[in-house]
């Protein structure tokens, strides 16, 4: 439905219709700030118990640490923007709700209820996000199964992440402010993170799985 | 954009802008057989090809029929409604514009060029559709790389359909034409089966390379 540009928000396209918009109550600074200091903070305390289990790799160790924060992201970050539909009337100064005001500025389908992107996030934040600690305590116990979870989460987030350049790019990067802050680093840069760390996981995946199942046929089992 | 409920066609919803349709030039009955033969066909041409592979299990035999399948349908068929825009348009008679012709009462988002939709299946057609038949080969000479393409492979086709179904609850259901046959055997049960084989493919995939991987930690690599 196309409404007459009189919704005050500061998102694309400006016509979207988006009643009582609330702006930010914290700024970007700050809720960069945080994100960092909980990512660091994360990230560090994963290493720092990955080191107990002496018989990972480094990449393994790192993997885990990935996997933490990426887990949590998706629990906590984006579980919130499929929680709170009225996210950007939140009046309240809620950090995660201001996170998500900001990030609408470089795609508005959260806040108009996109249904690929609610759908997407849904199955990112509610079931790759709590498969994610799975796999790190996977990985920190050398479980049969962790390299399987790898694929299976990693797979997940690199389908969902070309589904939703894709989705924008047919639809002409409408939703998207155009200031390189909000395309070229909210859109692009941060989001390729979920393409470009996955790969490296499934690759980690294959190469593990492959050296395990072995090369050449199995004896026959049958006549 | 809403428009008035002129346009002929019999997709819901009714007033879906779709000028110029053109109703199917061959029937419904046609259009199953010669998928059903064409199935069957390939099916038991790949049953008996995997017959020559002595160390096959049935269950295996089985996969790489589904494979086949499932490939030959991704790459053939979905491939067509992502390369064909205006299939609904086609006045040639062309089995597969009719196809789809028939399958969008079930869901219109093909005829109105819905962005997920087309995402999603061009990533099933070009890269899971050839994927398969290389699956297949896989299985038949078992690559130790077999278990990790059908897990990718199985993994992004349920991932696909639960968004498929997602987006369409999320929506409403409003794309469907209301008949039992459209809804619930196009829409609901033949989609099904791209989650309930799948399934089967990663339980399958999950238990040999959990079996080969092995469970207890491996001997320490640092110290």
């Amino acid at each position: 439905m196309v409404h007459p540009v009189s919704d005050s928000h500061p998102y694309f396209p400006l016509d979207l219709h988006l009643p009582d918009y609330v702006p930010l109550q914290v700024g970007f600074d700050y809720i960069l700030g945080v994100f960092a200091v909980a990512v660091i903070t994360v990230f560090a305390s994963t290493w720092r118990l990955s080191g107990r289990h002496k018989h990972l790799r480094r990449s393994e160790r790192l993997m885990a640490c990935w996997f933490m924060v990426t887990g949590l992201i998706h629990f906590v970050v984006e579980g919130w923007v499929v929680y709170k539909a009225d996210f950007y009337q939140d009046k309240s100064g809620n950090y995660l709700s201001d996170t998500w005001k900001e990030y609408s500025k470089a795609d508005s389908r959260y806040a108009s209820r996109d249904s690929f992107i609610i759908s997407m996030e849904a199955i990112t934040a509610f079931l790759w996000g709590p498969l994610c600690p799975l796999l790190v305590w996977g990985i920190f116990n050398a479980k049969p199964w962790r390299y399987t979870l790898m694929l299976i989460v990693s797979v997940g987030q690199i389908y969902g992440d070309v589904l939703y350049f894709g989705t924008c790019y047919l639809e002409g990067f409408v939703h998207s402010r155009p200031e390189p802050m909000y395309f070229w680093f909210y859109f692009v840069v941060v989001n390729a993170i979920w393409i470009v760390v996955p790969l490296a996981c499934v690759a980690h995946a294959w190469r593990a799985i492959s050296a395990a199942v072995g090369s050449g046929k199995p004896k026959a089992k049958r006549k």
